[in-house]
């Protein structure tokens, strides 16, 4: 098994030389930490990592979750997870002081959760998914929710999952159909069905508490008509003991991969006696939880970058162990192989996983930038830095979900043979990644919401914005000599993408709607490449100033590397734009033109 | 579970509308066939594809065969597979009469690989194997050889393997250390290790005969050491009868997919009684199994392409009972939903999957349909049709093995958390074709067969032999009113071909061999994604000559259905060589530059 499974030299390089996290430190809000804090909460989430997350990866792959009399039994480190995720104070890292928090900025948040996600994705679930729903509760819940919820949640005792799906309502939220009729007692009484939902039942936690969407009865259609509930699987009776609440794990998924997860189907209310407990305003309950479905899509994107990290530095480790064939310029037989890595296209195989999960893995530090300074500004600033979070959100879901995928493939790849059999752990990376682009909303509904919503809205507000961030990138690079020809290539791109959206907005104007987001899923590629392009430039600044400074010498080949995994995207990558940029200048509708009954062999 | 899963339509309309494979019943080799010969071919590969091989595919999967005291113990119905295409012919369906056989056309025996492949890929591997084991005899073995293995392996008793890969020779066959002692009996005393065996050991099968490379004591180093050796699981003692030949298996692989055929560790000669029976003459044993290689890399692209027909399929099914949200101009939440078909993302989806499988079946065809020329043929013409088949051959490998991955996994996608769970088949596709870019070549191979040997080798007269092919096409194309836009775009991604090409052996001519194949894998990438776009240029001509006459009521939808397809290829698949051919045009050296000591993070 592999030794290292990411690159803490490059989360350092990230957080201080590119984002600058210390700069956080002079708001108010994040004063009391320092530095030091922030280095030791790296050192503490690799140590956990180390000790805690990886050492059960391939076990709970193989060992799976069993659905059995109702419950679900899951590895037993689970409990010691959950339990040492709540007594760390991973579970509420972020949380405010006053909640038993520890008031971190997201960007800091970020290093466990990438940490944890590589080590062992399932495992990093359970924790992560009762901070989202922790946080739900404290942003809409009543004070009352937060002191009876939130403590237990927070001491990983009480797993938190969202409960959205439903047999008819997977992508298409507007028709979820689990009802919620009113009661005197200030409950609801819940009845429905839920289907894949993570992490909804197991054995490790004592009690499940469903941040769940329903309808109170005689609400509109639509997502007018949908409300926020609690809905835990046990409720306290009048004398403070837990005791069912009518909610019932009706079986578990067998997954390609993610296995260490158990992905339930649940069923809310069969007995009629279960209770839900309305969060926020009635009605509003898909506007709350696109506050955890936000987070969850830059949680998809962490935990998508942070297995195809683990991939990339397996399949590094075999690369330079495997001898296998001699350089092209010396054939001779009777000489000893070389590494694999020494050979020119597992190199670009190796550079591309790089330039993958360290492009991938600064924009989502970007988000997670964007997310602090909202928290620590006002007005128009915090607006803006609002704006560029939620444009940027359906990128940094999707583009480490997909290009995880070919990442991760690659290292398979790398091992030959072996990286199909399970002596490695590449196959079950490359199992467990292929969720990411379907869960938390498809790759389909992320480049909608890109073109459909996020790039008009305000009258392309967010798009300016994001116009000004990547141009001030530019503008920088543009004064050094090395950097000076990528940021060229990337105003060109620049200019590129505005005229395609400029032509795709034309094609709204004239009320083709249909035909305006035909291809939504291709511009959100196009967007991404060059986000991430941006990314690498940004990064390239950062390592221009610190080449020429004096390069410690233990800093030599990172450095070196970075640059050339930053060549790599430019020469490798960004060009895949043209092609995207043809195809979408097109915009002939032949996907609208292709009749269904077209795909039938006759009549 | 999906019903269809492949298209007899297409079959047909490839068969004889494209290749009109009537045409080589003209040539004496075929003479006593005919279109009703063929026409029964496929309705019984049909029948044994759908009553045979589909019922047994996800067992085969959740069962794998176990390795139980040195043997392995394979699904009962491996038996019953290989004794049915036996005693169906199936197994020596293109070998000639003498043999046997039923001197089919490589067109024709395509049909059943590809049937049996899409029905259940691991159980069509046990005859597939026999098939190309058996040939190789054939072609090189003594007639006491032929005649006494031949028989058994075409009735289906006999597995044949092909047994090249060692612990320190994968790709580097001129690494291969087991070694063949001579003997004064005319055999040979075979000692070493073989793994990645496919099919290598199984009760299946009453014996094992492996066509397996070995270099005889005192040989050179290097591929001009290594000589093809039969090496029986069990051979004859003086009184006939089945006695051990000193092959173990030492074990078997437990694999990401392909789980129904067992990849073996074999050691031969444990005990210093291992015979290998000469094949051909010394020395020669790589040109002699490169028959056996290339037969087997079409295959294995005949096999991605079938398990991506099957996802597709089964994808179809799906998104057309799967009701999910509404058209984006009808958004009313109180209409019913739509099936997801209707969905714009979801067409491009499988019009992807469509665009790959046909495109690539046609590929492959067309290399059958080359390799039954050169049968036919003598001369000149002859060599043109050999040069053809070996140029395209790691691309008729290559291209359906990676864009079956991409394929099949825009079918999972297509059953959102669905395609994820082992309910559908998906997840199973998406897990066995992982195999394809590994196995008779990793792709990396291919790219640097394609251009640092097929490409240059008789001054380059293959590739212009194929610029002369896909021209043709091109001009036939040219005069119709539908298809001239795509023959203008086929010329222009021709020309940059050429330059690309020339700049690339302009590098090779100054010495740099390892810059001009740095890139090879993506130059095999562009020159794949032309040559699909050619077949289906091809297609689109007979699509054209069909629908400009009277259309049968019964083809409207297949043909429109195709038309639309190679337009999907040509807007979006095509475009992407842009990309491609931009960064093969720089050739930097980026990969050589990047030394391996960059990929760590400190000194």
């Amino acid at each position: 098994m592999a030794e290292q499974f990411l690159s803490e030299r490059n989360l350092k390089f990230l957080l201080y030389e590119v984002f600058q996290a210390e700069n956080l430190l002079k708001y108010p809000r994040y004063a009391e930490h320092s530095r030091e804090v922030f280095d030791m909460i790296l050192d503490m989430a690799m140590k956990m990592g180390k000790n805690l997350f990886k050492p059960c990866l391939s076990e709970m792959d193989k060992i799976q979750p069993e659905y059995i009399n109702g419950t679900v039994k899951v590895n037993p480190v689970v409990k010691t997870i959950m339990k040492e995720c709540g007594e760390g104070g991973w579970i509420a890292a972020q949380a405010p002081y006053e909640l038993g928090g520890q008031q971190l900025p997201h960007i800091i948040g970020l290093i466990p959760l990438f940490i944890f996600g590589a080590a062992n994705y399932s495992a990093s679930v359970y924790p992560m998914l009762t901070t989202g729903a922790a946080h739900l509760i404290e942003s809409f819940g009543t004070q009352e929710q937060k002191d009876y919820y939130i403590p237990k949640m927070f001491a990983g005792l009480w797993q938190g999952t969202m409960a959205l799906t439903e047999p008819q309502a997977g992508s298409s939220l507007s028709d979820i159909a689990t009802t919620a009729e009113p009661t005197t007692h200030g409950y609801y009484n819940i009845r429905g069905q839920k289907l894949f939902i993570s992490a909804g039942d197991h054995d490790g936690a004592e009690n499940v508490v469903h941040l769940a969407l329903a309808r109170i009865k005689d609400a509109p259609a639509g997502v007018k008509g949908i409300s926020l509930f609690i809905v835990p699987k046990y409720r306290t009776d009048e004398n403070g003991k837990l005791i069912s609440n009518d909610v019932n794990c009706a079986g578990i998924y067998h997954k390609l991969g993610y296995r260490g997860a158990p992905i339930t189907q649940l069923s809310f209310g069969e007995n009629d006696d279960c209770r839900g407990y309305l969060v926020g305003e009635p009605g509003k309950g898909l506007f709350a939880m696109f506050q955890m479905m936000n987070e969850a899509r830059i949680e998809v994107g962490v935990g998508a970058a942070a297995i195809a990290s683990a991939a990339y530095y397996a399949a590094l480790e075999y690369t330079r162990e495997r001898p296998q064939g001699r350089a092209i310029t010396a054939k001779d037989p009777t000489t000893p192989q070389i590494p694999i890595i020494e050979h020119a296209d597992v190199r670009r195989m190796l550079l591309f996983q790089r330039a993958v999960v360290e492009g991938a893995l600064s924009l989502l530090m970007q988000c997670s930038f964007y997310s602090d300074m909202e928290a620590v500004t006002e007005g128009e600033e915090r607006q803006r830095y609002n704006l560029l979070l939620e444009l940027l959100t359906p990128v940094a879901k999707t583009y480490p979900s997909e290009m995880g995928i070919h990442s991760v493939s690659q290292g398979l790849q790398c091992l030959g043979g072996y990286g199909y059999c399970d002596e490695f752990p590449l196959e079950q990376f490359y199992r467990d990644v292929r969720i990411h682009p379907i869960h938390e909303g498809t790759t389909g509904i992320q480049g909608m919401d890109l073109l459909g919503r996020k790039v008009i809205m305000q009258k392309g507000k967010a798009f300016t914005f994001f116009l000004e961030e990547v141009n001030k990138t530019i503008t920088a690079a543009g004064k050094d000599i090395e950097l000076k020809p990528l940021a060229d290539e990337l105003a060109g791109a620049m200019e590129n993408l505005q005229k395609v959206t400029a032509h795709l907005i034309g094609i709204a104007v004239k009320g083709a709607q249909d035909l305006f987001l035909a291809d939504a899923t291709l511009y959100l590629e196009a967007f991404s490449i060059i986000s991430i392009a941006w990314q690498w430039l940004l990064q390239g600044i950062a390592l221009r100033e610190a080449v020429n400074k004096e390069v410690k010498p233990n800093d030599v080949n990172f450095y070196q590397g970075k640059l050339c995994a930053m060549h790599f995207f430019f020469e490798y990558e960004l060009p895949k734009i043209q092609g995207l940029f043809k195809r979408l200048l097109k915009a002939d509708g032949l996907t609208l033109a292709m009749k269904s009954e077209y795909f039938s062999d006759n009549a």
